[in-house]
Parts: C-alpha cells; sequence; structure tokens
C-alpha cells in the first residue's frame, strides 16, 4: 500500500482547513461545497463540512472511484451507501477555531472504513499526521461523540453561566481562568471522579440551598444548579 | 503601615499547605485545627479550614488581639462577629490539590475587611503574593462562590460523565484530554457566549435526539442531557 498522491478535500470551514494544514505534504486539492465544478480525480475524497450539510452536499457530489470518507462525530459510515463503493470515517476528537492553531500530532484521530484494503489506505493517512490513531465502529463513534458533548459543549454552557452571574456583578469573566485552566490539568493527574469538590459531593446541603437563593428570579439557572447537583450526588 | 512580622495560620489542608508557601518571607506558625493549644501571639490569623469546620473551630479558638481572616468563598465575614473585633476574608479563587503546586502570583485573591487600617494591612499581604488583588463584600463574594460553583464542580462533573460514556465502550477517558484542554484554553481567547458548538446552540433536533436514544437506561444522564442542552438554547 502506497501513500496517496492525491487527496480531494471538501469544505471550507474549520475542520477543513486544519486538516488542510495537516495534509500539507500530499497533493491536496481544496473544494467549496456549494461550488461542486470540475471535480479532480483523488485516491480519496475527503468531506470535512458541518453535520447536517453532508447529505446534501453528497447528493450534489458527482460519481468517482476513489475513497470516500467523511470527518463528522455523528453520522454513521453508511451515509456513503448510494453514493461510492469505497467508503469510510476520519473523525478528528478536537474542537477547531479559526484563530486557534492546534498540533494535529495530539489529536486522536478515530477511523473506519467498509473494507480492509481501505482500512490500510486510511491508517497510513491517519497516522501520517497524527500520534493516536484509532479503529472505531461508527456505533462506538456515536458514543464518543456523545462523550464529547459532554466533555466540549456542556463544560462550554457551564463556563458561560459562570462567567454571566460575574458579569451581573460587574466582576471580569477573566478572573475565572486561573480555575478553569487548573480545573482542566487536574484531571490529567487524576480522575474526575477522584478531582470532584464542591458543596455537592460533600453534601453541604446548607451552601447548596443558600446557592439557590442566590438564583432566585432565574428558574431555569436554579433548575441546572439543582439537576447538576443531584446528578453528583447520585454518581 | 509596615508589613506584619507574624502570621498564624490555622489549619493543614490544601489551602494551608499552598498558603504557607506562598506566605514564606513572613514569620509563620501552622496550627492544627484540631489542637488548639499555646496559640502564639500574631498579627494576623488565618483561617484556611473546611468551610462547613469554620464556627466550630471558631468556638474553640481563643480570644486574641490580632486581625482574624478566613479564605472561604461562601462564609461571610461576620461569622468572627463574635469572636474577635478586628475580622476579614482572603479567599483565593482557585482549586487546590496536594500534589499540584500552584502559582499563587496568577491567583485572583479577594479581600474584605471591617476597619479601613486593616484593609490596608490585608491588601498589603495579599499584594505581597498575588498579582490581583480585588476587595469584595461578602455579598458579592457569595455570588463569586456560586460562579465557581459552574466554573469548577460542574465542569468537573462535566468530565466525570463522558469520561463514564468512554469507560462503558472500553476507551479510555485519555482520549478526551485533548478536547478538554482546548475548550478550556478557547476561552482565553473569546467569551463563552462565542466559544459555544455543539447540536443544541444549532439546533440539531435529529443529533440531540439520537444522543437521548444512546442515554437510554440512564435517565438520570437522559434528564441532565436535556436540561443543560434546553438552557443552551434559551441562554
Amino acid at each position: 500500500m502506497t501513500n496517496p498522491s492525491k487527496i480531494a478535500l471538501i469544505g471550507k470551514g474549520n475542520v477543513a482547513t486544519h486538516l488542510k494544514k495537516a495534509l500539507s505534504k500530499y497533493s491536496l486539492t481544496q473544494i467549496d461545497s456549494r461550488i461542486l465544478e470540475n471535480i479532480p480525480d483523488a485516491d480519496v475524497y475527503i468531506f470535512a463540512v458541518k453535520d447536517d450539510a453532508l447529505p446534501e452536499v453528497l447528493n450534489r457530489f458527482p460519481m468517482r472511484e476513489g475513497l470516500f470518507v467523511h470527518t463528522a462525530g455523528s453520522i454513521a459510515m453508511d451515509v456513503f451507501e448510494n453514493h461510492a463503493d469505497r467508503y469510510g470515517v476520519l473523525y478528528p476528537l478536537q474542537t477547531f477555531s479559526k484563530d486557534r492553531t492546534v498540533d494535529f500530532k495530539d489529536i486522536p484521530l478515530f477511523i473506519e472504513t467498509n473494507n480492509h484494503p481501505d482500512r490500510l489506505l486510511l491508517e497510513s493517512i491517519a497516522n501520517s499526521i497524527s500520534n493516536q490513531v484509532v479503529y472505531l465502529s461508527s456505533e462506538k463513534r456515536e458514543k464518543l461523540h456523545l462523550s464529547a458533548v459532554f466533555a466540549n459543549n456542556f463544560v462550554n454552557h457551564m463556563y458561560y453561566e459562570a462567567a454571566k452571574i460575574l458579569e451581573e456583578e460587574n466582576l471580569s469573566p477573566q478572573l475565572l481562568l486561573p480555575l478553569i485552566e487548573e480545573t482542566a490539568n487536574k484531571i490529567t493527574l487524576m480522575h474526575p471522579r477522584e478531582a470532584q469538590t464542591g458543596p455537592a459531593i460533600r453534601g453541604d446541603e446548607k451552601t447548596m440551598k443558600k446557592h439557590l437563593e442566590l438564583l432566585e428570579g432565574n428558574p431555569r439557572l436554579q433548575e441546572l444548579y439543582e439537576k447538576i447537583s443531584r446528578s453528583i450526588q447520585n454518581k
């Protein structure tokens, strides 16, 4: 199995932009998913478009010989069933922003293919850009994606609520940054089970009651506080 | 106002241990809160004990002339009312672990006193160990502490749930570390409002429904997923 000489990368968003940099040693053509004309022949077509946009982009994409893969955590491999014979997934477990550089070497890549030779092909590409390549079924990848929703989306929402509470007191949310950084660093050394602190885990009902009173006038946040606290206690 | 020559530090836990290191340029005596005998005379008594233990420790503490301060985010300054004439608070906004060193210079310190001369005294101590010293009322500090519960305790619980989902698939929770690190780093550059991504914020009901199905058999986690997702959408 030799390295593929030609990759077509469909998409212009954050994932596509970062992937393009990581794949710079390949002969790569980037394609705007809105303008699917004059598609070049390639060995691998990587669809790095928004999860919900993928089916529609595939419907407009011409038939081709190569390996079709997507980068979406929440979409099963068989989305390609009616669009290609050889297909798979290359899912980077990371959040990408326009203005931040990330080192792909540190990003876990989860791959899947519908046939064994293409597994070797996709593994060789993945291994050339990341130190952590894991072969994973679509079923397990769904769980992984769900896990990432907790670790990224839900965590960020906690940051948001914390920031808002400070802003209402005319305090800068920046004051939280050392705490947030240390909270993330702590679990590189211990399981989050051991890292849990706060009124809920120590059963400090008095402080929790006071916090709920402080949130009076904001029933949504009160409910959120209560549910998460109970979840900490019931784990 | 000269620097105090003598500090008595009551407590042997994580906060006390880290404070002791930070205050090494002072003449400092550390006191075990369980053994309150032969208490030396000091200019400042710092009570770095567990929030819920503080009232009981104060009841056993002998009367003294100096400034009494505690380090508890959730406890109002007037806890000292019947125990001292001069009192205040020195609250470090950080999570402390036994095995991790932290640089106190980066930790925001929130102080409060019941009289102006002691404000200057406490400010001089606080400024000697941290670059971010903020004078804050007990009322506002309660809100700050509530905010820290979201940014630290609740965030860690999200890490925990994410880890557990992976472990059930025999995947290592370590796979999440690059994502968790980047999620925390991202908000050093943008407000969490702008950093929010995921199915909830983009109104992707299909993915949310699938996630709720994946959580079947775990009603607690289903409810948590639903509440946080709705909170993201309603913000």
